[in-house]
């Protein structure tokens, strides 16, 4: 597909010889690319359904140039495609209506770590797990860790509020962003939140995360850091049937237990990861369970004992504690490896994201298997099970059109399950273009008009990231070539 | 001050008898007040240093009746201050520019409690306190405990994104509601958030919390119920320097030990309380520290020996700790009830609110002792420590117009010196009309026009809660008869 397909309507401004003359001027010769081969590389995301490449690709280098590079493109009015590392898992940086994606990946510098009160200011490209690794020896962490952490980076958690195992304790990344530095439509830069937790006026900062981009572009972060625990206790619980492992995270959380992470995989995970990885899992599970507690030392054994009890009285056939931190380290390994080991035992994969209030897991769970089965579609399940939030992994071969077919069918019956059991159609990876149907699902037409408005207040005319979160007239966008997506 | 002085401008519509007519048909004739005998009791809140009494008092029971009564107000033009039980320290319901109060005080029902998803709808006139005992029988309580939690709404909690002691462990406001349904400016119903955690596009429950009721009035909300802790343990620490009572709260969260409350009271207040109270608070020291730790009873001992030891480290002359609940709740009153202690030694009393960063508290206490010495102003300190969040209580003589001039300016050094070191305005209390002038201070033109124009999205006429939160062109407001204010 060329780029003039991809160009949405009569008033877009196109990227001429001489705006690209510009932008150079501003980045550097070499940060701009705008020949076909070279561009094809942003041309899609993690969600690999969708692909259509920019017009051109700019990599500035600071705020300045940013803002300098938005300037240029308001006047030429191009639509602009915000980007970090490109995982987004629902196609929120594919340029699906043409323009020029503005990557991040170069502003990648940790500007200042401030240990007594407890931020760091960072710049968007850089990747999560550095923050946590630049201050893992004082004894920090940053707590928002979506799987794909050591890729990611800090301006897409922003962008699409990404959460992560440790979320049911900690929080998502609206809990530990204080403030943004953000460059608008037009070049204005602007700060919103900042050093201070509680500011007066309206919460923009909280207000832009989450916004996948079609605000503005979040240039830097303070980033709130946490206190390592003092220590970890992290079980590993078998079950023979699904509905005891739910059953088990009830009554863990009933109890008033808050674990700093509740993972579960189902018998076609476990298998992956076990042909992968070779950790030991029972291939013959129905469900496994990971709960890891974490915390001060004191206490944190009977804790652990507390919840190896409960896991038996429902039905636990075996409990498994790591032993030392290296079995707890490998035991993360396989959880968050899941994803590729399901692209060792089939062509392609789709991940999907959906949210249902926690006590109905286990009639998502039944829906997801009877929906897989009708539709012929393998389907495995590793999600964060204490905060209700499912990553069904449909299966299927890329080459097959029908069994694309079936899995787009398939992803969207259990996404409207999702809803009406009273959830939502995604936890942590945003709607990008993937669920933009459903977000008409889910909202009225007066609650769609007040987001618009939001949004124009910011970018009048609606460049940034065109096409995504908000049904547009634009309709829908064909499938091709799918491959294997990047993890959760 | 006669209603006519408040009205604003020439475009602004009046109260007509044919508007109270129509008010009167739809909430009851009983339900709406115009006499200015009987108006005068919405004519101020918890900041009593401003009066001017609205044209007319509405008193809606239902949601139908809050859209019905906006669709006469937004035809004829009428500002709208919402308004809960009035507990505002900072004057966010006083109708300043005229207009008609729509009371939310008769939509006190909790409509569903959910101990399985942890979640309870309630009315905006819910009393703060209520939920906390509608559930604490089944090990449940409502996070978010203002001192004014007796008398204060969970609408006005959302309006002012409420805090309280135990914000620290805990959140505030924000952290506790999942959703709510909201009366826009022209009387459409929304509703923003809801049942689920994540939800797809931007964040506008989390937007509408800590917006004083100038985008729409918030008529219910889903509120998150948390889990009692098993247990507490609770200490009195008794410090013959403030710096060393500050040290401690550092110290303490340095460890990565995060209390449920850390309260700090010096001499002054120490004094007050002592005298109304008689606790056995010792009246020489400079400042006494109350530390709240929660949680399972597994290693709380441990914790709690782990604290009074930094305590003793640091410099305390002496620890107790509450024997048993009885004990326990008997220090929280004596801390609850020092703004009302405070109401015995001085005939009036202004409680400050603003933030600096934790490890700038004995800068700013340094600060607040020297602009009271400049002044001649007794000023008090009971505040959340660990949160950075200060509350200095200034004295004086409301029938003494000097010393009413010098409390205002010391408020303001006050505000400004928490601005300069790298602090905000409010922590808890929100703007209201108090504070306009400093919004304009801490955020540039650009900053301000985002707001005012996401406000317009929701409320184009700007006809609800005029005059707050925002620098406008009505300038300053005269200061009249101030005396005692609601607790903080």
């Amino acid at each position: 597909m060329s780029s003039q397909q991809g160009a949405a309507s009569a008033t877009q401004g196109r990227v001429t010889p001489r705006l690209v003359e510009e932008l150079r001027r501003v980045v550097g010769e070499e940060n701009v690319f705008v020949e076909p081969s070279e561009v094809l590389a942003w041309e899609c995301d993690g969600y690999t359904l969708e692909r259509h490449p920019p017009e051109a690709v700019v990599l500035p280098a600071s705020t300045e140039e940013v803002s300098r590079v938005m300037r240029l493109l308001h006047q030429a009015q191009v639509p602009v495609i915000p980007r970090g590392a490109g995982t987004s898992l629902s196609g929120a940086t594919v340029p699906v209506g043409g323009g020029v994606v503005v990557s991040l990946s170069r502003m990648n510098r940790i500007l200042k770590i401030d240990l007594e009160n407890r931020r760091a200011v960072v710049e968007a490209g850089v990747v999560n797990l550095w923050v946590t690794r630049a201050v893992e020896n004082d004894g920090f962490f940053f707590a928002p860790d979506p799987s794909s952490q050591g890729a990611c980076t800090i301006g897409g958690n922003v962008a699409t509020n990404s959460g992560g195992p440790h979320t049911l304790k900690y929080g998502v990344t609206i809990n530990h962003i204080l403030g943004v530095e953000m460059v608008l439509a037009d070049g204005t830069v602007v700060e919103l939140g900042g050093d201070v937790e509680e500011r007066p006026g309206y919460d923009l900062a909280g207000f832009v995360i989450g916004s996948e981009g079609t605000l503005g572009i979040v240039t830097k972060a303070v980033v709130r850091l946490t206190r390592a625990p003092q220590t970890y206790r992290t079980l590993l619980a078998v079950f023979d049937t699904i509905d005891a492992a739910t059953r088990t995270v009830s009554e863990v959380i009933r109890q008033g237990i808050i674990p700093a992470a509740v993972e579960m995989m189902d018998n076609l995970i476990i298998q992956a990861v076990e042909e992968a990885f070779h950790f030991g899992f029972p291939k013959d599970a129905a469900a496994v369970l990971i709960i890891e507690l974490d915390g001060l030392q004191a206490g944190i054994d009977e804790l652990s004992r507390r919840v190896q009890a409960i896991c038996a009285q429902e039905g636990a056939r075996e409990i498994r504690a790591a032993r030392d931190e290296k079995e707890r380290q490998e035991l993360w390994k396989a959880r968050k490896r899941a994803f590729g080991a399901i692209g060792r035992i089939s062509p392609s994969y789709v991940t999907q994201d959906g949210v249902v209030p926690r006590t109905k897991l286990p009639d998502i769970l039944r829906i997801i298997a009877e929906v897989g089965r009708r539709h012929g579609i393998p389907i495995a399940n590793v999600f964060h099970a204490g905060d209700g939030n499912i990553h069904p992994i449909l299966l299927f071969d890329d080459q097959n059109p029908d069994e694309v077919e079936r899995v787009l069918a398939a992803s969207d019956e259990i996404l409207t399950a999702c809803i009406e059991l009273g959830g939502s159609v995604t936890g942590e990876h945003g709607i990008g273009i993937e669920k933009v149907k459903h977000v008409a699902a889910m909202y009225t037409q007066d609650d769609l008009d007040v987001m618009t408005g939001l949004r124009e207040v910011f970018d009048p005319g609606r460049r940034l990231n065109p096409g995504k979160i908000f049904p547009s007239s634009k309709g829908c966008i064909e499938v091709k070539r799918p491959r294997p997506k990047a993890s959760a």
